[in-house]
């Protein structure tokens, strides 16, 4: 029997508890797993492709079967090369869903013998997206809970009143 | 029994009597109302601060319960220095429904004694947005009916052919 | 001031800690608040009217400002006879979004100085329904946290294996 | 390594091509799948459970790694005793989604170490269901293409006029 | 040029404003409309075939270039026979959309000539459906204005307290 | 009877076979079909309102009674102006839905007498947008199949290497 193997694409910018959280349920599933960090020059993100990377390898620290990479150009070329049987992605709530369908049917036209899984966090994370982290963050909101805890430290160095 | 208060924020750029029919609903329920006008230069709006506030001030003359603040920050930090007991927001389609919830369930992990309260519109608002009433004016066409006459002649004036 | 009162109206069947989520939450807006059993032939739940009711009864004792009744008949009459302000519903998922729109705006058609506000249970609540409970209990499932330990107690006693 | 299998549960009154495209999705992520027929007397199925498991074992002959069972009671205990590391679902729409979302929700509370995973079928499925299936054929429709021959035939038989 | 003949079918029980504002506005877009009532019988319609038939009748006396008639069967197989080129169905919600896509492919599936045209009956026609009309007028609230005057009769002595 | 002139309005950025196999729905239903091409300059579209005109233009040659326009200001007066009696747009998913619902009565409030129709693209491309076509194509991605011959070329033109 192949280890399985199975990558989980995104922007993450940053991390939340909603994406870990993914992961250890898609390590029930697979064998191994690739967090894989789409560069993503069109979204503008607020952390580097350095930032986002090493916030989430000290996320994962201690956690078994499972890497973090970064990949540009399509998705399903890079899933293949890595010789991955699936792509993992979240499924939060219906705007997700429509858009999550698309790209799942898109991908699939462009490398038929790979399939992409839907898989739930859980109920405390169902609304939870790096944008609102974000958008919570940058008013002086509280994040804990929501994400690891170095990513709570850079969100509140990024956003510190300047001058200080 | 103390007043009720509730915040009802927003952008309102700009305010449009779906907007109205909101208030007037929120004060079947609560004693007093804040229509709170959010500064969000992340939106780039396309009234300044002052003009927004100032349409709903005159739209709301004569109305009993009701005043215009603006506000910056969390909106939870704002609703408690003001001694507000709930957010109100409107809820119009499915694709609100989503993001309402989203901010709902966020705020509510801000401030665990806030709780935001949907209310729906009139029938006649139920696809009025903000967003279609300055395409649709930007482009020559009547408004009339879908914002107050204040309203009205701002934009008329804003989207003046130049040179006439 | 006057006291404002709210109904929560539904069948119950059974009462859940979802619904306990936002009588707890509708405490905070309002007043008093009146749990209204439905008592609906047409769904024919599976507990009777006075199961339901004494079900809730014994979940709410200790509360204040909340009791329980029943009601036939038109909703907004009753709400009015006991001069409610509002109907509260609770908001949980898409499905749930459009029916209860759908009620929302016939009552407001058949009477016009109600408002319906909606408020967001708990997540770990959002999709928690008395029909998924039952189903669950009906195969022999704990249902332990999502209802009130007199309504598990009732549950277990109503699907034992018979001859037992 | 060991071997990874899947439960895929349903009524399958009848089994659908739609089916048959998520078994043979399921198969290329897992190493074995059962299809699990659930005996749902509630919903007073078109066919005897005999006959729809025969007309899925008809359907899937030739195929590897996958097999057909029935089951009654709590489907997490049966995937458990099965040896399954996961419950296969297929998601097709909206209605689908906020359903299939609060059973997993539901299972997942039920057995914490079982996850569900949702696959999409081919778009030429994606509004297929065994409820539409069965109602055009009750009207004589022809229904080639979304079942397999056999289930095509037995559809006419069921619904040949009587008396001839 | 021909004479373009679409179909709008459905259970009509009973009629609303709903529909006959859909029907207004089908003949906009089509020279001549059927409205074809469907049997149903699995629906268990509150009215008879006959009733739902006088009661759209009455209420399109005096519109030119539409009549009523009654369907069994496949709608597509009807629709040709009347040498139709569309199906019209209207466009209110969410839990619609889904069901008459579904429905739409299926019929385009039967009938690859056919296609079925989606239209949106006016604002304040959103939420209305027959069902929740029976539910109103049965419980005694007044259905005026959602329905044709002489449907709200016939619902009105329909729901009568017995014995008076 | 005179003719029955459809507009077919969009941003065709570019033109996919959605958009063409909905054109061709078009016909079956309207004597005359416009696809009117809107400037969008909000949108900054990838293409030159040439290019974009250039490409539908080659795609449709041999259509009979179609052509392709482009149109600036307000949708509803470019229509009427040309004796449209209907709008037609395609229904592809539910983030569409609310969206062209909302543009649907907000050109009715525009124009009384002009009808949005609705309708359905083949399943094949129900999830087929212009912007996840060139999000493909931007990543070397083959987009055959989806879009004409013609369209592919230009965006394999466009988004060919630098240097080579």
């Amino acid at each position: 029997m192949d280890k399985r193997l199975a990558v989980y694409p995104g922007t993450f910018d940053p991390v939340t508890n909603g994406h870990l959280d993914l992961v250890r349920r898609g390590l029930m599933i697979f064998d191994e797993l690739i967090i894989a960090v789409a560069l993503n020059p069109k979204k503008s993100p607020l952390f580097t492709l350095e930032e986002r990377f090493s916030m989430i390898e000290a996320a994962i620290r201690g956690y078994r079967g499972v890497r973090v990479e970064s990949f540009s150009g399509l998705l399903v070329d890079y899933v293949k090369e890595k010789g991955g049987v699936a792509i993992i992605r979240g499924l939060r709530a219906i705007s997700d869903f429509e858009y999550e369908m698309q790209m799942a049917l898109m991908n699939r036209r462009l490398a038929g013998d790979l399939e992409t899984v839907f898989m739930m966090p859980s109920e405390e994370f169902s609304y939870l997206t790096s944008t609102i982290v974000k958008e919570a963050a940058s008013l002086g909101g509280s994040v804990a809970g929501l994400v690891p805890p170095g990513v709570e430290d850079v969100l509140k160095a990024k956003f510190r009143p300047k001058g200080i």
